[in-house]
């Protein structure tokens, strides 16, 4: 392969190259599905050569769950955060250092949870241990006395989690949609979802959902 | 390939053989990342020769889609009901006729949810068209005048989705949890990611949630 009209070769140090492949092979990963990247093409775009990527990663499957995994726990890292508050103040720093994370990193997040085929069993294993620990975060939160969650509370944060995934990949597929507007909904649904299960915030705070029949509003 | 401790072969019209072919395909797809599913484990379940699965189908990958696609149009088919009624008790008889099938065809909702990799372009394409489905259906039965939904209500109901399905999939592995549980856990976060969007329901219900501070019950 002629290196003639690849970018100019950069000389970095290990770790930043390293970090600049993983960032490479995000955006092709984010942008189309994993039978269409090559390894080549990400060679090419990172100025790097085939052989150099293979050294650092083995092969294009290999270099796929580094991705994922790498992009897994960026999320955790960017989301550490509030671990002092109270529950309604934690839950809300949370979301927003989530989003913002989202916001910020669109095709690591989209790399993630669009770009990886859940039909390997590595990339299974990293998305199945990511949701654990998301799932576990919030259960924590929610115990107050250490006891085991309640079946359908678990059930209730799993699907909330999914949720939220849902919600932000087609949030970055419409940036208009105001930041607020959408951690607003993300934390209704989530003490709804709480709330649904019969189970009490472990702040003081209690949410009711009420349906209504409102006179003069017959159905159409 | 002897054939001599295979299960009788059996004589079905084209139809039903056709069909218990998708269902053995159902059930492997289901059990088992789609790598590790072999078209002779298929076809030596089946009763039938390696022949006439590829006659029938093709390779592994166009089995797999008309896997997929035959689950999705039975999942529509199922839950084409309660036109007539207004909202919410069309919402509720939906929603019952879904988590029945989900119970009556565990590995169909497997294989279309969690066999099927979303890094195939064709498997994608059906599981879009799927979700386009019920999210149209939902929006169409929300409007009262025809009218193009709000943004923010269609990543609502589209979040709401990927919940459903992620609370489907934990159900059918913890089948413990009653039905009617599950069934109103997702007929209140439907109805309170209406509401939060500041959608009002379409047939003179009204949904309010409410956070209040509980006295006496302190931050733990």
């Amino acid at each position: 392969m002629s290196n003639k009209d690849t970018p100019a070769r950069r000389r970095l140090d290990v770790e930043s190259r390293r970090e600049h492949l993983l960032q490479v092979g995000c955006e092709l990963f984010a942008a189309q599905p994993y039978g269409d990247v090559w390894i080549d093409e990400v060679a090419t775009r990172a100025g790097v050569s085939r052989g150099l990527l293979y050294h650092h990663f083995g092969n294009k499957r290999d270099f796929l769950v580094t991705v994922v995994e790498h992009e897994a726990a960026r999320l955790r890292e960017a989301t550490a955060v509030g671990q002092d508050l109270p529950y309604k103040e934690r839950l809300l720093t949370i979301l927003d250092a989530y989003l913002a994370h989202v916001e910020t990193r669109p095709h690591g997040y989209r790399a993630l949870y669009r770009g990886a085929p859940s039909s390997d069993a590595g990339v299974r294993a990293i998305m199945e241990k990511n949701q654990a620990y998301q799932e576990e975060r919030i259960l924590e939160a929610l115990s107050r006395d250490g006891r085991e969650a309640p079946p359908l509370l678990r059930l209730a944060v799993r699907g909330w989690l999914a949720f939220l995934v849902s919600v932000c990949l087609h949030w970055l597929d419409n940036p208009a949609l105001p930041r607020q507007a959408v951690r607003d909904l993300c934390a209704r649904q989530l003490g709804s979802a709480i709330l649904s299960t019969g189970h009490r915030l472990p702040d003081g705070v209690r949410v009711t959902v009420r349906y209504e029949d409102v006179p003069g509003q017959a159905a159409s």
